[in-house]
């Protein structure tokens, strides 16, 4: 699929309003500059966005004083196709400044080009999938507006003005709206040209403009449970487990091409499948080859090397310098175990002292990069 | 207040239905039964209601299958006031028998005494208050019925049969209803009597019955977010996290009486309370003393004791004694950390190598027990 064309061969582009103040939190820092595992919130959802190819541009909505430190973030964080812009003082009002950036100039160093369809995500929703995100883009092609929703977790009852009980709500007949939305550009920033102060200012949902201005009935799509809004400190809690939980929970296998390793490299695949997802490698290095063919995924911080070589510190800093290079490191630490199997009956691996302090001095200095070096002797005869 | 009269001055019970078979979840264990840190989640919110001594009955309504598993709960965690019954197949069959018990032979091994007021919960719900509770228990006992309400997180949106967006609501007049909530015991249990098959089926909302069948509206108060529900698996990540959080959060500093040390242990109190929630006790234990006086509440799972006594295996061993009698290891590890100051010039406190492995046999001991014993010499002149 060409770069900046969707799943329904449009042009596609995403806004995300980040200009939250986390009230609801109870802490000082605004939920989407909240650090889990080091790195803020926001730039997960960035990064959901961002490893969608088809996807030109990601707008981050911030409110003013958090500019430079959205900056600084999309600079850390090596965030691509991002651009920062300053929002207004409600959701409403950032959105529109986001939109603005397709159609006026003034509101971004460059008049960005229009896309046809418009994504409208959240900084707070970080695990947002290419697959819902793809249906809700396709529907609103087709219908002009479109949103994932989810059932309800409690049931919703009206209140009357003296605090009783008013009527509940059948559950079955109301869902919650839930991100991403995505619309035909061209209705929703009619319904933001349209829309009323009051609705700037008190309203929260893209749909309900989308209705009242264009008449546009969005199509509804059911969501995945991960879609949720972290919005309490125990949502920031939850966030933080789940992201631990994926970072241990996958595994790359580089094995060497020589048959009886890619052997050993197959069986530890097939042992490790049944606990956590594993991805499987083939390689061959030579001290030659400066430029060895590796394309990291970018989805995956655990990688173990397996060879039947005696262990060659050229060949481990080759391995980590790819590692380095693709970025990887960046967001996460990365563990590299390397393991030397010796099962030739002739030649013995013995590493000595020196070779060791080496060693260790090499696993010392890529640590500050992120990286953490590990290295396994197995001898079997 | 006498045991089992409510702040409204009345005989008040609980039903916590913990029959649910927790599909949302993804997992096989029903989500009351998960463990968080190793205890299930239906035992944290028996726990919420039986620290709350004016609740005189905890009906636990569990589905068939799991009877001997809740019991062995409530015989392992040494809940009391707690009555096991077999629940329905949905969530109203279930309150329903645990109400029946109060009205009914045959549904317990003894039909208990009828209260005035029902308080009705939910077993995965664990950290709901004692404040909330008696607000809900009195606004019932004067209108008959309440219940805890929250702010929407998502606007709530009505769908068409064709999957478009109907309309939305507008989210501040409506609530999210959530638990405990309350009845006059006489109208929840009309309310039971009256009810449809079709409500006792598809129905989730005792407020709603209470409503359309006794014409009683229901006072609603508003709750805090710690109300929420445990209903995905993120939710469980998020309810571990806060556990954790609460448990070391919590330091019990226990002072010898003596002048000095006492001293040392009010302005340890005072540099720690900045950072966590501390409670300070005195004592005085001597050898003689079999049955010292100490209170331990049963929220606190960190004991430092301060002495400036020579150490003495014998007195911690009276300490920990105490603090096992309290059942408070029952439910999680406890750290116990035996400070010995020497303040005195004139003796020099030394611990030989056969004291010390003593004391290190000792903690082993007590490991197995749940409490982890360390011991600190502090010498200062």
């Amino acid at each position: 699929m060409e770069a900046g064309m969707g799943p329904a061969a449009v042009p596609v582009a995403a806004v995300l309003p980040a200009g939250g103040s986390g009230e609801r939190l109870g802490g000082a820092t605004p939920k989407q500059f909240c650090a889990l595992q080091g790195r803020p919130l926001v730039s997960y959802a960035v990064r959901a966005l961002e490893r969608i190819n088809w996807i030109s541009d990601i707008i981050v909505v911030v409110s003013p004083e958090n500019i430079e430190t959205m900056k600084s973030i999309v600079e850390k964080y090596g965030h691509k196709r991002v651009t920062v812009v300053k929002g207004g003082i409600t959701r409403h009002r950032s959105i529109f400044n986001g939109l603005k950036v397709f159609a006026e100039t003034g509101f971004s160093n460059q008049l960005l080009q229009k896309p046809e369809v418009v994504i409208i995500h959240d900084a707070v929703r970080p695990f947002v999938e290419e697959d819902i995100i793809s249906k809700v883009v396709m529907a609103a092609k087709e219908h002009g507006a479109a949103g994932a929703i989810r059932p309800l977790v409690s049931t919703v009852i009206a209140s009357a003005p003296d605090g009783f009980l008013d009527h509940s709500l059948e559950r079955a007949r109301y869902r919650a709206s839930e991100m991403p939305q995505a619309f035909l550009f061209d209705i929703i920033y009619q319904a933001y040209q349209q829309c009323t102060d009051y609705d700037l200012d008190y309203g929260t949902e893209c749909l309900h403009l989308a209705l009242k201005y264009c008449k546009t009935n969005a199509k509804l799509i059911e969501g995945t449970a991960d879609l949720w809004k972290v919005t309490y400190r125990r949502d920031l809690y939850a966030a933080e487990s789940i992201i631990k939980d994926s970072l241990s929970q996958q595994v790359c296998v580089i094995a060497d091409a020589k048959e009886a390793v890619a052997q050993v490299g197959f069986l530890l695949c097939e042992s490790l499948k049944s606990q956590i997802k594993v991805e499987a490698m083939s390689i061959s290095l030579s001290k030659n080859d400066s430029h060895p063919q590796i394309n990291f995924s970018g989805e995956c911080y655990n990688f173990i090397y397996i060879s039947d070589k005696r262990y060659d510190i050229g060949e481990t800093r080759q391995l980590v310098d790819m590692l380095e290079k693709s970025n990887i490191p960046l967001l996460y630490p990365v563990v590299f175990i390397s393991v030397h199997l010796n099962i030739s009956e002739n030649i013995s691996f013995n590493i000595g002292m020196e070779e060791l302090s080496g060693i260790k001095k090499f696993a010392r200095e890529v640590k500050k990069k992120n990286i953490l070096v590990y290295g396994l002797l197995i001898q079997y005869k």
